[in-house]
């Protein structure tokens, strides 16, 4: 049970959003840019850096649809999910992309951890400066996330089918178009 | 050195900021609602909050400038600001704020910390659920500012005058204005 009044059948953030639009609207442009935007990280990799954060921090609600939106991005492949999840050294993604899962842990733990050797490494293997910031925001981010989501003690479902429904419609459709559901129509052009 | 090509001269998360204007739009509006938009714990309050969170997570940037923007709102009492970045319990603020304080101290280490018990505490000192939850963001929040301003090895210079001087004009000012001299005048209102 969530620890202050909560608008029900929201689990997770949706249920904190709705409480307070006002923080929402900044909190979707943000995960609207950083996974959705202009990238040369593809959408499949960036929800498998949020979702490996989220799995980090232990917080169910966001690791299970950040994993179902990377998931919908990447075929469907629920598999490589749970290895990067889990181990992924040992998954089968780019170099590139353990090495700046390498950075996205280490910002999950401490920002002060992310040394110059890992930071050569990523950009030995490719990685442009902007992809290195995107990532550590991205993570820094689902730090925020993962936090706002569990000391609020929200709602969060374990049926795995929830999360796979509504990570098909957000890979879809975006964050924010989603989120109007609760927000209101309008609640990313500001007028909360 | 920072770990990226951030522009030069600029320390802390403006840098960042200035980097990547795209991100840092909802970054400072998010800021800017939670420490400066209409609330009834005062400006000083909330800047004690997130410059106790940056002080548990070791930022220096982070903590030193918020402390000196909560001493702005305080008087000038900057010795107020040191005793609750180093033991808030002793500190000649309100068993309210006290309450607020051991929420957002959990949250910085893992949002599961909390406990009814404490959000109770809080709410028998006059905390309501707007409070509390605005606390838990807060808290979440500088764990990423914080992770961000770290993970990109970012210039932190140690002089208190440079952030005296700067946290009484964001005291004043509020944080979309006074990054408008890195970010364009417009930064705020979404041209970029």
């Amino acid at each position: 049970m969530p620890h202050i009044a909560l608008p029900p059948g929201l689990p997770g953030i949706r249920g904190a959003m709705a409480f307070r639009p006002e923080t929402a609207r900044p909190l979707n442009a943000l995960v609207e840019i950083l996974l959705t935007g202009p990238s040369t990280l593809s959408r499949g990799e960036r929800e498998l850096i949020a979702t490996y954060v989220s799995s980090r921090n232990c917080t169910h609600y966001c690791h299970s649809i950040h994993g179902m939106i990377a998931a919908a991005h990447l075929g469907g492949d629920e598999l490589l999910v749970k290895q990067v999840k889990t181990d992924f050294m040992q998954a089968p993604i780019t170099p590139k992309l353990k090495a700046l899962l390498t950075i996205a842990g280490k910002v999950q733990q401490d920002g002060k951890l992310v040394t110059t050797t890992d930071v050569d490494a990523a950009r030995s293997l490719g990685s442009t400066d902007l992809e290195i910031h995107d990532t550590v925001l991205i993570s820094a981010a689902f730090c925020m996330y993962n936090r706002y989501v569990d000391g609020l003690g929200t709602e969060q479902p374990d049926d795995e089918a929830l999360y796979r429904e509504r990570g098909k419609r957000v890979a879809r459709d975006g964050y924010v178009t989603v989120s109007e559901e609760y927000l209101g129509t309008n609640a990313h052009v500001g007028t909360h």
